[in-house]
């Protein structure tokens, strides 16, 4: 990464900014370093040694926040689709992820976050192991990220303790790094793999490194039903007794909730990251995201990981949450566009507990994604937020900065090697095959 | 249309072509005038005049063929989102549509066609009003279409005569025009907008011109109980009385079934466009597609019109078919990759019964769209029908040819002048607010 100062114009775009009453704006935008500082109607002076990109024909959007995955997943995607869970996941998933290398979790990761950028995300979350090759992805390519060292507990104490120590021992590392683009959680993997005792301990360490938590929650109905089975309660009175709401906590999933449960997270002020496309795909249900919203928790987007969705294209997970809960509620009012966009950005940064990106605004960090509006599906003018949610794709992306740093120009990506990584993918694949 | 002769073969391609119990071929296909001549293995000798196209890095699927939909109502995209389905009906769409000219139905259509064919999309069906105006573009664009006069019969006896006799007109007009590329239909709207005695005069006039029906069917559960209310009969039982069942029969939505329906329909051998994303986003409900292809029934694809969708990407269709009714149902082998394919294919040649289009193979119609999979999101190269489903979009099509003439190459249309059309298109629009 080129980490060098600079200055840049956007003149006469379109953005998705709040502004007057109104949810688009037609203007201007500077950005210094890596902040905005300018957004307006009125055409600023341009200064020396500024950057002025003609943003006409573009509309710009916050960029997106990814807020739940496995990037290193990405080397499985079609290897197992249209299967029962537990086959996907015993006869499929586990037996080749054991098979990962430490080079596979890192070209892996390339390749998703590849995917992401040239998609319009510029931030994402990432739960799994050998994380430092995942963090090391993050700061060649220039994307924003939040890490972890995801931990199952389903083992021997000595080797729970000694995963314990690799989670704690990243989080050290690497919090805060790469310009301050990384950011890192403690993670349980979800109740129904960490015994009790073990979440305990990851509370304990939370507390003391002063992160957030994040951990898979309530994705079936078979998990929940054995959460009552095994320890008397459903899972959110269970992570509550266990003291994880005494940190800032993000749930992935969240499919399977009760009134009460719903009640109970609002007021924990629990943050959601709702995963459509991986839910549908993996038949665990739809969550119940109106009554969530209503109940005022926070609730962004996630794909979940790529073996399981299977792109990383946020503009479908903001489409299908617009869509599904309309379709199943029957509420054609439910998720409006602009609340799906709003999940895809601005909840999205407040779910990862990031208060720095997700909408533009003077002093937000410099994380833009522009679409290319010259195209039918666009067409007409009509409304801009609508079409970002309702018609486009990630293919729709023209550029894409991250921290004040262009990352994506004219769809193609400025820090990372398109086609050594496409490359090293494939033989990746065909080495976990022979292994 | 440049009407020409033309040889064209397609060398190291892959194929989604049944071919000895496997999905894909890897092979190369020769395509002579408006038909493929080879598909397999062994590589046949260059012909003189033959245009050769470098197969390798692109997957080949049979054009899409989008069963059901209103294309000029592209015009009002994004216009009325997240209403409830009357307010959009009666404040948004129908008082604008009463202003369209015949010349907006062109301009609609034109950028409809446009993004259809760029996204893959060879084959569409199309119900509107001024269908010679559809049907100009389709004969401008090479595209393949089944069109029809769409007729609400909520009018004075007169006036129903009147778009009867247009109807019936249109069918002698165009049936079998633009090199054959043209079919049609004749098409009462729908059962709760037709009085019984008209829908009567439609299958009399569809038997006397020897032509398939269409009609919307069961979409919303308020019109099957005011079907009810109003003939004392479920809206299957009452196109049966009507002897709407005498002619091959395509139905669109058909959401709210009972098993005694569906068992109706495949008896019937009526075919169903299954429009996943209208009616989720109008809220309508989720149609039972695993009940109805288990009972044998042929269940297409449609994008329904781009109001109500918003675009036209047949890729998003099959994606939410092999999605939704895993979510809903509970199943995750519901609608596996290759069975929503065949909907957006072959399922849907076959359900505006077109017997010549639709699969890749010997003698068919050479309607084919070839994805461009050098992109992160189609490694590794595990299934190509998967990442089909599961991955691509429209922006992914590099090459798509209707009837053996290439319409689409690298992304970009050979037939429209796709400046113009958006250009118009927006006019259109603004002239639409001020009339």
């Amino acid at each position: 990464m080129n980490n060098s100062p600079s200055k840049w114009m956007i003149k006469n775009g379109i953005f998705a900014a709040s502004h007057g009453g109104k949810s688009v704006l037609y203007g201007h935008m500077v950005i210094e370093n890596d902040v905005i500082t300018y957004l307006g109607e009125e055409e600023p002076a341009d200064q020396e040694g500024m950057t002025i990109v003609d943003g006409r024909h573009q509309f710009f959007i916050p960029g997106l926040v990814n807020s739940h995955g496995h990037a290193a997943m990405s080397l499985l995607r079609g290897y197992g689709d249209d299967l029962a869970l537990q086959v996907w996941l015993q006869e499929k998933m586990w037996p080749m992820e054991a098979k990962f290398t430490s080079d596979d979790v890192y070209t892996g990761t390339a390749l998703s976050v590849l995917e992401m950028l040239k998609g319009g995300t510029t931030t994402f979350l990432d739960m799994y192991d050998r994380s430092e090759r995942v963090a090391e992805v993050v700061e060649q390519s220039g994307m924003r990220a939040v890490l972890m060292r995801g931990v199952i507990g389903l083992c021997s104490e000595e080797e729970q303790n000694e995963k314990l120590n690799q989670a704690v021992q990243f989080v050290r590392d690497w919090h805060g790094k790469a310009n301050g683009r990384i950011t890192t959680m403690m993670s349980p993997h979800a109740p129904y793999t960490c015994p009790p005792a073990f979440i305990e301990k990851f509370v304990q360490a939370a507390h003391d490194l002063d992160v957030p938590l994040h951990t898979h929650m309530s994705e079936t109905v078979a998990e929940v039903e054995q959460n009552v089975r095994d320890y008397g309660l459903r899972p959110v009175d269970h992570l509550e007794k266990l003291g994880v709401f005494t940190r800032p906590t993000l749930l992935a999933h969240a499919v399977h909730l009760t009134d009460e449960e719903i009640q109970k997270l609002a007021a924990h002020k629990a943050t959601i990251s709702h995963n459509p496309g991986s839910n549908l795909k993996l038949a665990s249900g739809v969550a119940r995201v109106p009554d969530l919203l209503r109940a005022g928790v926070v609730v962004s987007l996630g794909t979940d990981g790529p073996a399981s969705n299977n792109n990383l294209d946020m503009f479908e997970e903001m489409r299908l949450a617009a869509l599904i809960h309309k379709g199943v509620s029957g509420d054609p009012t439910a998720v409006p566009a602009l609340e799906a966009l709003r999940m895809g950005t601005e909840y999205g940064a407040k779910s990862v507990f990031l208060d720095n990106t997700g909408v533009f605004a003077v002093g937000m960090k410099a994380d833009i994604t522009s679409l290319n509006i010259d195209q039918p599906h666009f067409l007409p003018f009509t409304d801009f937020i609508s079409h970002t949610v309702y018609s486009a794709s990630a293919k729709d992306v023209l550029h894409v900065w991250v921290d004040g740093k262009q990352l994506i120009k004219d769809g193609v990506s400025l820090t990372l090697d398109e086609e050594k990584i496409r490359r090293e993918a494939q033989l990746a694949f065909e080495g976990l095959l022979t292994r």
